[in-house]
Formats: structure tokens, sequence, C-alpha cells
């Protein structure tokens, strides 16, 4: 591959005399295949192939994929997702098989389409909002209408008053109108106590006069108005009779459904390419001095009568409940896209070899046709799945899309209750699904972020094509790290929460025998963390079947998580470090809270209903995954462990913990395969020629290459532009000229 | 920002009663600013504006950057890349403002425009290669042509003789011959013993046959391949007489010169787009049994004789320099490409602003217009830059591209003493070299990745968007971490080294008092670790002072990479476990020992003449950086630390380690801006709306969405493609269809 390099060997001048390579012009010959540049002869890859490969790994599973693939998904769901998979594959506007060769305009024009056709589709089918939402997950793609769907028609719901919604919700979801949601602000991102855009109500016309009074204050990275949405929701500070009253949300018309050109005064556009979700049009959008009826408001909540007057919300913490929403969305996704890189990288790790080592196989021969017959055979080299690093790589991401699972559907259904409870006027658990929430959604899409990195780079080379299917796919999950609150400012909640906790259990006197009853099961642990014996704890674990008891992990977890939390108190009580000064420290005291959240809920899950009446097979499975997860975390985070509690492990358990990990990649290695294909990953959602269920990778690439529209051109077989700047440089014309 | 989610709160069902939206529809006006969508009123960004933000931190600064910068890059090469800069900037062709709005297609049409003014330039301007290199570095854009630069021509030179290097130089040069280095295929990337491209020699008519015999030996990635090159430098097995002699090189015409058509018999395409590298046509070739003549082979060292008898190479080693080299250069450019994303980020946190803390500068008060003016002042938000987590994270960056610059600056100088000495015959220095150049490759890239990765992170929401400066940047770095040797693979070539070394240091009985001779710098540590005594040691630091002492630092690095080669040692002597069941360990192993060699070069740079002879201000400054590059990479790696040698360092000695770290984050925070600006990128270079020397953020960002094509074409205001996908939905014509 290409290499870019900053010097180079030769220092020579360019020579000054006259070269010509005339005596080289080869004489013009009908080139015996002249345009046909794809596979020539129908040649095979060599050695075994790849539906040999995977067959043969397949083979190897010690229980049964599908099984486990309801049991992680459920059989009524994946039949709903077949039902939908159908259709998208059905229709050809759904197809993903030249998306890589568009340009943005091209894919933009395609998005439109495939919005345009997903709504007709939802009629014809009378689709839900459910099932429009896991067709636009299977297409893989966001696009103008996502957030239309995903924040905009929520928003009314959530904060329109019920004349509001019973006016504006038909005619959102019949798409008479389309929404955006415009809270972020060109110089303001997470921080909406920030925003700068004014609402400022006019008594006179019972109007508000939507206004940007900076550059800063524009609208910005709001997806789907750059290009398309009629209406946005605003987010602007409400301004009451001059005084200040902070954000309120206003339903702003913002073009003109008659010829949809941007209303008066309202200056819109898309915001530019981005590295990712470069098929939704996030805009920016600035207002100047634009008027809009007093019930543009979202008056749910909080109102303002025609006179002015201000009605405050009944709490401010009921709008808590949409963030929450998000964060836990994004946990319980952050499983399904860390098993979707694991599940191309495993498979074409099977296809793949590299090298030969002592324990290749004998059998595998290459079966080229070799025109010299006594050179073979030839050994095959070995499928690098069969390299103890790759191994490493390849089980301990497996292991971690797992252990996401297990507290995505626990974040969900926390989510769920906290809905109830609101519902009920039960507010008291909104701080801890709140911190939950915010610290996980930090820790899991770093974890899913790096592992589908590391995994495209476990492709080697060909992980870097994008019909390896992972560069726009890891470019379009980046922005969980940064969205919906940055990972590493998010820590601050969770460690916050964690930090009242624990002053309050210490103020109280609690211990486990005496515990408050509204101490909640992800905060128990610090009960033994206010006890005086707590430091001079030690790890119980003696012998490598300690490593096999769970309850014993995860007692590791809560114990470094409670070390850390009472250290972080104890330094912001004496003093020696303010709320600001401790970031690193509250950064990692959160880190470890949600570290110890994964252990403990993927250990319920092993101990709950769902997966004791599963077979033998698929317990074992599942202990096993969830003891590498678990170990392998300790390890990669054997610094914290060690500098927190200098005395809790000893060096005795560090090699049991190595040894453990060691042998459970050892005992997984067989159910790779079909770990991967137990998640369910069609091939229209992979979209990758390295991970095909079929085996056929290099095939694939080679068919790939020929819709290349590079190698096309009215100038076919010769590249377009060939005239202009190669062949005057080739046949000497292109000498120096005087002006550009 | 967009967000992606799985479930939506919503799940009612789509209404069936026909909503309308005939009321809402404004009456058609003309709007005041039809068309005019980027900054109205020239609105200026609120409060303190970007320029003054970063002369406030310039003004902070401790040293001179222009001092530093002349120490890092030497007076004549600033100077050399002003010329050429200047050069750069006054041609329209090499532009950088529009190219991330371009397709790939646009793209390469450009790149191939740019690679021939090039050219031409060099023939105008009198540039030697050097020159050339140096200009198509600050483009910054691999093109068609850089392969011919960076691999065809110096494997000409390396191995060609001295009649094909008469005769293939001078077109090579003068571009009458483009050439490509065709070596990697479709199903073999590293291993180059597992290629299947033949050359089998044909003694009747003095030709070799070029042949593919399966797919997976189409060559595959090579640069410049898919639609420029004339010529391919084609790796192949030769065959001579029935006999695999394994790879060799030849050179093959693979277009017509007189209309760049492929050759009869050969295949050629561009394998398709990719995360980055997109200006470069990484192609794929197939030979249907082409006929070269024998003077295609490559014979400078092996040869073949008109009657088929082979001639060996003198030293197999010999082509161990060009790996060297390469690897040495991926090194040397590591330092260089993490500066550049620390320029961004540091500029861009000094420019923006998010929350206000207790710390905020009162004066600074918003200056937009408000319409509200009672309202004002607010105080200003406090600077992203003055938040202890963003400093922690842009300081320590800083550190390591300064450690990877020192570094750097001693790979190529011992790359260059191995070709001094190679040249005499002396071969002796290679392994150590060779081995140092592969873990380094390893280790430096995944650091810079990693960091510039991070930096971006450390943006926000912005650091997302193309004209950030950073996806297509890091997107270009990527293939570092996979290509030349992917970064785990390397490992092995590094450990092998140790462990031989150790061995036989062992075997001799060697100490530091009685060392062999031949040992060499880096293995030095080795004769300690081979001491019975030595896991009982222990790190003798007692105070904060004592961390500012170099030697310490550098010591508890020797020490912690030499306990893990004994460790290695003893477990594969002891047959606990095998070259291969040692991946991990060897991994871990060659990491901790180039680490140590980073520490190592940036000590030995502190005390070096270049250094010494700096005013103290840089002198304080450089020891700084080394002190918090090496805590901290001492804290992010205390697992490893603790657990190879768990009495080595005691816990007060992790407190002052951790301490350390805050002491200098604060130490340098002032200095932070002055050490991005003193690696002196220019603006055409980081092509950064984020990362602009003039902190005119907000501006840039709102001028490139100015430019972006997605909001232009016919309709414009309205989007293309409005009326086919928008206006049958907004207006109800968009009704369920029978037929797609």
């Amino acid at each position: 591959m290409s290499t870019k390099l900053g010097v180079n060997q030769s220092t020579a001048e360019l020579p000054s005399k006259n070269t010509s390579n005339d005596e080289l012009i080869v004489p013009e010959v009908a080139p015996s295949r002249r345009g046909a540049w794809n596979n020539p002869n129908n040649l095979k890859p060599a050695g075994p192939q790849g539906f040999e490969s995977l067959a043969a790994e397949r083979a190897k599973a010690s229980f049964d994929p599908s099984q486990l693939s309801v049991l992680l998904h459920g059989k009524e769901n994946l039949e709903v997702e077949k039902m939908i998979l159908e259709v998208l594959e059905s229709e050809e506007v759904f197809s993903k098989e030249n998306l890589h060769f568009m340009s943005r305009e091209q894919r933009f024009q395609n998005a439109m389409a495939r919005g345009k056709r997903m709504l007709e589709l939802a009629k014809e089918k009378g689709w839900n909002m459910d099932l429009i939402f896991r067709a636009m997950l299977l297409l893989d793609e966001p696009g103008p209408f996502s957030l239309h769907y995903s924040m905009f028609i929520p928003t009314l719901e959530g904060q329109g008053s019920d004349e509001q919604k019973a006016k504006w919700l038909p005619l959102a979801f019949d798409n008479k109108i389309i929404g955006c949601y415009a809270q972020t602000e060109l110089g303001h991102g997470s921080n909406v106590q920030g925003l700068e855009t004014l609402a400022t109500y006019i008594p006179e016309t019972q109007e508000f006069e939507i206004h940007s009074p900076s550059l800063t204050a524009s609208k910005w990275w709001i997806g789907g108005l750059g290009r398309t949405a009629t209406h946005a929701i605003v987010v602007a500070r409400l301004i009451l009779k001059g005084k200040d009253l902070g954000t309120h949300t206003f339903l702003v018309q913002i073009r003109s459904l008659k010829d949809h050109v941007p209303l008066p005064g309202i200056t819109i556009g898309d915001i530019g390419p981005k590295y990712g979700y470069n098929c939704v049009d996030n805009g920016f959008m600035l207002f100047d001095r634009v008027r809009v009826p007093r019930e543009s408001m979202l008056m749910r909540y909080a109102r303002v009568e025609p006179d002015g007057t201000y009605v405050r919300p009944p709490s401010s913490k009921l709008s808590y409940g949409t963030m929450v929403f998000v964060r836990s969305s994004i946990v319980s996704n952050a499983a399904k896209n860390l098993a979707r890189a694991a599940t191309i990288a495993t498979r074409y790790s099977a296809v793949r070899r590299q090298f030969s080592n002592a324990e290749a196989s004998k059998e595998d021969v290459v079966a080229g046709d070799y025109n010299v017959k006594k050179l073979l055979p030839r050994p095959a080299e070995t499928a690098v799945i069969d390299y103890p690093m790759q191994q490493y790589r390849l089980l301990t991401q497996i292991a971690k899309s797992y252990a996401l699972h297990f507290t995505g559907v626990s974040m969900m259904e926390s989510y769920h209750q906290l809905v109830r409870d609101l519902s009920n006027g039960k507010i008291d658990g909104l701080p801890e699904v709140h911190a939950t929430s915010s610290g996980l959604k930090g820790l899991t899409t770093d974890m899913a972020a790096a592992g589908m990195e590391d995994l495209r780079r476990s492709c080697g080379g060909h992980g870097f094509l994008k019909n390896s299917g992972f560069p726009e796919f890891i470019a379009d999950y980046l922005p969980n790290v940064t969205y919906e609150g940055d990972n590493y400012m998010l820590t601050q909640q969770t460690a916050r929460y964690l930090v009242k906790t624990f002053r309050s259990l210490k103020k109280m006197k609690a211990s486990p025998s005496n515990a408050p009853e509204n101490i909640t099961p992800t905060t128990r642990y610090l009960l033994d963390a206010a006890q005086p014996s707590f430091s001079a704890e030690t790890w119980p674990v003696k012998s490598a079947a300690d490593l096999e008891n769970p309850s014993l992990l995860t007692a590791a977890f809560a114990h470094r998580a409670g070390q850390l939390v009472a250290d972080l108190v104890r330094a912001l009580d004496s003093g020696e470090l303010t709320w600001t000064t401790a970031q690193l420290d509250i950064y990692k005291v959160s880190r470890a809270h949600c570290q110890y959240i994964l252990v403990d809920n993927f250990c319920r899950a092993l101990q709950g209903e769902a997966i004791r009446s599963q077979p033998p097979s698929i317990q074992i499975l599942l202990h096993r995954l969830f003891t590498l997860f678990t170990l392998d975390t300790m390890e990669t985070e054997l610094g914290s462990f060690l500098s927190s509690s200098p005395t809790f492990i000893n060096p005795t358990q560090i090699s049991l913990i190595r040894q453990g990990v060691r042998s459970l990649v050892n005992a997984l290695r067989p159910d790779a395969v079909a770990l991967v294909d137990a998640w369910g990953f069609s091939d229209y959602v992979l979209n990758s020629d390295l991970g095909r269920a079929d085996g056929r990778v290099y095939e694939s690439l080679v068919e790939s290459a020929g819709r290349n529209p590079l190698n096309l051109g009215e100038n076919f077989p010769v590249v377009s532009g060939y005239a202009e700047h190669y062949a005057p440089l080739i046949k000497g014309s292109g000498a120096v000229r005087a002006k550009l």
C-alpha cells in the first residue's frame, strides 16, 4: 500500500538533458481484453475457499447460534426484522450496492428519495412509528427525515399542549410538515444555559420576536434543517417584560409550504460535509427579528398568557425524561454497533490467511492453476483467526459486545420504570437513572468506538476500503462520543450523584446491615466503602476456580469503585481538591462505577430466568463471556485497581487473572464465528465485502472494484483527464510553460 | 446534533384520517433575503473575539516560540518551507478551499492536475527531489504520482543494475514513464513469502512469463497503478528450470505509452474508495501469461543469465535497508502529525467557551447586540482551555508530540549511520536498527493515531466537520498503523531481538561492569535485568524533587522493560509459552522497550548540546515536557509497571507521579498555545477553520458553509430534488402509489 514519506532516499537533481521514451512505445495492437478489466478467466482465490473456511468454523461451535439469537433479540423481533428486510431488499432505491461511489450531493438526493419511499411504504404496509424506526435502523443511513421522527415529533408530544398536539401531530405524522429540533448553536454545544437566541414577547401583538443577536447565536448542527425542514422547534431564551426567563421551546415555520423558500428574516443553510452522517443535512439558521404568534411556544408545562403573564412549569426535572431516554438508547445501541464490527472482523479472520505457523494444517494446499505443476502442493497459509493475538483481539471485543447488550437491556428497563414512576408523580428514581445513563453513555460509546476501530484494524489493509463496511459505519458512529453530552463532561453527572450518596451514607452512619430504605442497587456497594475497615479488605480469590464465581468478580469492581468514591470525597472534603480541579479524579470515579455496573448487570443476567432456562451449552458460553469480559477489564484497568487499593489484589491473583484471560480465549475460540452469527446481522445491514456470511470475500472485493466509477468514463479504459494531465508529461509536450 | 436511535418514545399509529396543511401555507412574499443565506448583517461572534483570546494566550508564554521553532526544524528548513509555501499558495490549482466539497472523481481530476503542475514547477524552479518531496508534504495530499517518487524511483535506484538505472532513471525523473511498486496482492499483505504472482523464465526466447495463477494473486492496493502508471515494479516468484527461487523484482510496462491503454494480457483497475487516501489510485492488476524480456528483472543483486543460470545476491540482508528507511520515516512523521492535531485543538480550545465556572473572568461580557439592553452584561462562558480535564488532554498530547520529535530525529540518525555502515560493508548494526524501527513504527503510529482522534474529540461537535481539518487528515493517517507491517505483528521483530540479546548476555554472564563490546545503547539496560538481584531492586525516588531528575525516570522505564524481557525469556525457556502462544507477552515487551526508547531519547536530547545552548526558558520548558510525558506514561501504564515488578514502585511514589502530572500540566498551561505555535504549521497546511492562527473560528465556519455546494444548485435557495421528493409529501400528492 502507498506510503506518505517526508524524506526520500534520492536527492538526485532532475536531469537537465532531454530524455525521450520514443523507443519504448509499444506498437498499437488490439489489446486482448481492451475494456474487460474485471475478473478475467473467472479466477478463483487460492487455497481453501471462503465458504469452506466459514463452514469449518461453524461446525466447531459448542452451541446453537439461532437459539442464542432468540435470547438476544426475541423471536418476534427477529420475525419483524426479517419481514422489513424483505421489503427493503426488494426495492431498488434501498440498494446499498453503489453508495460508496456517490458524491455527497448524489448521496443526499438518494437519501431524499429513500426518505420519501420509506414514508410511502409505511402507508402502503400500515407500518407504525416503531416499524418505521426499525426499517430506518436496517437501512442504516441517518437521513433528512431522521430528526423529524427522533426529535421533532417526540418533543411535540412531550412539550406541546393538548391543543398544540391536536393541531400539529397529525400533520407531522403525515409529513405535511417536516420538522427539526433547533437547540445547538454555533458557539454553544452542551450548555443549554449558554444559548443566545432570543424570543421576546410583544404583548401588543401577542407575538414572539425570534432573534439571533450574534454570529455564535446561529443555530448549528441541526439535523434536517439545512435543506429539508419546513418547521423547527427552536430553543430560545424567553424574554418577558425585560426579564430573561431562560430557554423555552417554540414551534416556528421556517420555509414556505408552497415553494420551500426560507421565510423572510430567516437565513438557512447546510453546514457542510462531515466525517460521517453525510446524508443528514445538518443545518444552520439565523433569525432577523422574526415574529411568530404566541401559540408558537410549546406550552405543556410553562406558559405565557396573552397579557405576558408567565406561568411556571410544575417541575423543572420533568424535561430530564427525554435526556434519559436519549442516553439510554445510545447505551442500548453500543452493543449492536460493536457486535456488527466484530461480525465483519471475525468472519474475515476465518477466511484471511497470512504466514504459516507450525500448527498450520498440512492438508490445506494452494489451489491456483500454477503453470509450474511440480511446485505444487504449497501449504496454505494459516488463517489469521488461528493466531493468539488475533483471537485475543476478536474475542475480548465479542465479550464486550455481550456485556454491553445486557447493560443496554437493563438501562432501557430502568428508563421504562422511570417513565411509569414519573407518570405516577414519583420522581425520586430520577437522580439515579440520570447519573447511570450519563456515565454509561460515556463509557459504552467509548468502548464501542474504540472496539470498532480496533476491529477495523484487525482486518489489515482491507479494513481501510469503504466496501469493507467499516469506514462509513465507524464515521457515522463517532458522534456518539460527543453529542448528547461530551463523554468526559458527563462523568461529572455520575460522580456528583455518587459523592452525594456517599456523603449521606457517611452522615447517617449507614452500614450493610443498616442500609437506608432508598438505597439503589447500583450504589449499594457504597455501604461497604463507608465503613472504617474498608481499605484493609482483600480480594478472597485463591485459585483459578474462584474466578468462576461471578460474585467474587463483581466484588472486585465494587471495591475499586467504592475506594475511588471514598478517596474523592476525602480529597474534596479536606479541601485538597475542588470540584473543578478534581476533573481527572471525577472521570476515574465515573468510569470505575460504570464498569462495575456493566459487570453487575451481566452477572444479574446470568442469574436471571431468561438465561437459566437456556440449555447448558448457552449457559456455559455466556458464563465464559462474562468471565472473559470481567478478567480482561481487570487486566486492562490493573493500574486503577492496584493504585486505588494497593493491597486488595495480590501478585498471585494478577497471575490468575492473566491465565484466566488466556484460557478463556482458548475456550471460546471454537465458538468465535457462531458467537457473531448469533447477533444475526444480515448481509444487507453489514454491507461488507469482508464480513459476508458466505465468505466470498475476494470475489466480492473484485466485483466491487468492477463497479467503481473511477475506472469508467467515456475514455474507458483510459482515465478521464489523460489527454490533459498525463499525455503532456509522457509524450514530452508538457515541458515548462511560461504561465499556468 | 442529530441522533440515531433505535427505539422511539412514540408508538402511535400513523393517522388514517386525511390531514391537510392548507391553512398553514404562508402567502407568497418576496423574502427579504431570498438567496442570501450567508452571514447576514455581518454579525460578530458574541463574547471575546477569537483573535483576542489567542493574543491573550500568546502573551502568557514563558518563552519565544520562534526560537523553539528553529530548534525543532532548523533555520534553513524553515526558510525553504516558507519559499515553497509562497509558491503553492500563489497557484490556484493548489488551493485547499473547496477540497471537502469534491466527489472522489473530482478530487482525482484535481490531483492529476496538481501532480502535473508540481512537476512543471519543479522544472521551472529547478527543484530537486528533496524540494519536490517537501512541496508534496506541504500540499498534504498523497496523489497519483506519490508512489512514483517514494517507491518506484528508490527501488530502481536500489535494485537496478547500472545499465538499468542508466536507461530508466532519466525517463522516470522526467516523467516520460510513470511508475508504481506492485508488491501486495489481494490475498497477501505483509507476508512477501506468500505472494503468488509468478515470473517463469523461458530460456528459448530469453523472456519471463508473468502470470497471476489465482484471484488472490491479483496485485492490490498498489498506489498509482489504478489509473496512472505506465510501468510497474512487479514483485513475483522467480521460477527457474522448475524451481521456485522466491520473490524478485521485475520492471514491467503495463500501459501503452501511446494511448495509455493497458497492454494485452494485463487487467488493471482502481480498487475503489477508501477511508482516506482517495487521491491515490490504489489499483489492482492481473497478468495473463505476459511475456517480458530478460532485462526486465532488476539485476543489481540477483541475476538470471540468458541461459537461465541463476546468480545469487551477495547478502539477503541488504534489502532490509529500504524497510528500515520506510519505518524510520514513519516514526519521524508521527510527531508532526500529532503536533498538527494538537495545534488545531489547542488554539480552538482557547477560542471556544463552554459553561461558566467560578474562576471565569468577570470582565468578559457578551458582545452581541441584544435587543433587551438591560439583560446585559452577561458574563462570558469559560474558555475550555481553562478546564483541568481539557488542559490535561491537550498538554499530555503536546508533550507526546515533543517526545516523538526527539525519537524521530534519533531514528533518522540511526538510519543514516546504518547506510554509512552498510556502504562500508559493516552490517552488524542492522539487527538493532531493524528491531528498533519495527517496534517504534508500531508504538509511535499508535500514539499519533490515538492522540489525533482524542484531540479531534476534544473539539466537541465541530471536530466532526470536515473543515475542522481533522476527518480527512486522520483518515489519511490511519493506514500508518497497518501498512509497512501491522503494528501488532511488528512487535515480534523487536521482541525477538531483545530475547536473543538477553539470552546471549545471560550465557556470557555479562554484567554492567563487564559488558560485551557490541552491546548497543538501546539494550544496555538488559545487563541489569540479567543479574540475580534485579527483581529485588526498588525505585529510589523519595520526593517530588527526585522526579525532576531525568535519569531516575529513565531508570524506571529501563527496569520495567528489563523485567518483562526477563519474564518472557523465562516463560519461553521453561516451555510455559511458545513463540506463538506468547504473542500477547511479546506485544507488551516490545511496547515497554519502545516506551523506554522514547524516554531515553528525550533524556539524551535534553543533555545534548543543541538544547543546552538554548536560553533557560526553553531548557526549563523542554524539561517540563519531558517530565510530563514520562510521568503521564507511567501513570497510564501503571498496571504494567506494578504487575511486572510489584515492589519496584511503592504507593507513595504513585501519589508523587499523580501529583507530578497535575503540577506539570499547571506549569505548562500558560505555554500551551506557544508550544503549538512553535511547531510552525501554516494555515495552508492546517486547512482548518478551528485551528487558524488568527482565531477567526466562527467567521470561518460560516464562510465555509457559504461555499457548500449542497446549498447551491439551479433551484437556489430551494434544494435540488424538492419537486420530486419533498413537494409530493408536503403538498399531499405523494399519497400511496401502487408501484415504485
